[in-house]
């Protein structure tokens, strides 16, 4: 038997984290994985979401500062990492995570520009070293996949930012990408059926790889 | 005629801070000058009175994490600063604070004892070397000051702490009072009039001292 992971799915909007995710509970559950809760950032605790709807909504009267947007995703991640995700793990229950932390490295810190400086001390301040053990990618051109995303429906106020926004956030994602061995990327633009056979056999192999307890 | 300033009240709950902006806006009036703005921290936007609602309310359901509690106090701090005192002092406007970043030095630093260096490098990553010109630190024994909050009537999540809990607060604002030449120390268990007669001649003093623009 493994010891419990923490294995996230990262990427820009219409990159197809939803059906990744199902993927991904799928594949856990033929290799007999059964104990397993998924997560979503920001939110996944009540308060949490509080959290996330300051971040999501559109406020007629001010607007939200870059910084303050930053302050809150990580408040709202510490509180989910510290009462949800590791009583989890410690308790033995595989968690799968719907974004983490490379989204505000990719958002904040490459389509915001937040400097690199600001976004790693506030990392290692707030998460104090915690992180996910496997992350997957989804990598895909913005414009693919905003186009995709509106025809899903209504957009938020980060999806409504212009297409350098979008570029800035996926060059960010895939040089974090590049430089961590625990994030594998997937090409997202592949079909439906290839992205989740990928999905698939990287896990697999990944969940084969790690030492048994 | 003086460049606008932001003076900040502080203090532990029943230290009379409610008064002490009374007396600071009638000796500002006083001493001519007369656009002034008043803050309230944590909040004081729309947008950060909300951040403030989700670290007072009590929460059945989960425990907000100290960290998560200092993030939120840090992302209403920091819209409050950018959309509220940044612009007023610009424009001229002289702004009194009711709290500001000394509270959660002292609160969150002191009497929750989140470590001195994570303190010290949010405050520097949110705020990038904004401070008060000026600080009238209210000190008063923790007994004495929660006696008087209690005569007021409910008290909410942070003063239901226990007496340790605002004794190491109250050694923290002491200690930062001692260290920072902006902060004055008024004994705040004298008799109201005797307080508001301190605040008064050291706020005067302390205008006169100021260089003309």
């Amino acid at each position: 038997m493994k010891t419990a992971k923490f294995i996230v799915i990262e990427g820009l909007e219409g990159a197809g984290k939803s059906s990744a995710i199902k993927t991904v509970l799928e594949t856990l559950e033929q290799l007999a994985v059964d104990t397993v809760i998924t997560t979503r950032e920001p939110g996944g605790t009540p308060l949490a979401e509080k959290m996330r709807a300051l971040v999501k909504e559109e406020h007629a009267e001010e607007t939200l500062q870059d910084m303050s947007e930053l302050l809150l995703l990580y408040a709202a991640r510490v509180q989910l990492v510290e009462t949800v995700i590791k009583p989890a793990l410690s308790q033995g229950t595989w968690v799968v995570g719907d974004r983490h932390d490379m989204s505000s490295q990719a958002y904040q810190g490459g389509g915001r520009q937040i400097d690199r400086r600001t976004m790693e001390q506030l990392r290692d301040t707030a998460l104090a070293g915690f992180k996910p053990d496997m992350t997957l990618y989804l990598d895909i051109d913005p414009q693919v996949g905003l186009e995709r995303a509106r025809g899903r429906g209504e957009l938020d106020r980060i999806e409504k930012m212009d297409l350098s926004f979008f570029e800035r956030t996926r060059a960010r994602y895939l040089e974090i990408a590049q430089a961590d061995d625990s994030v594998f990327i997937i090409d997202a633009e592949q079909s439906m059926e290839q992205v989740a056979l990928n999905i698939a056999q990287t896990l697999t192999r990944w969940v084969a790889a790690q030492p048994n307890e």
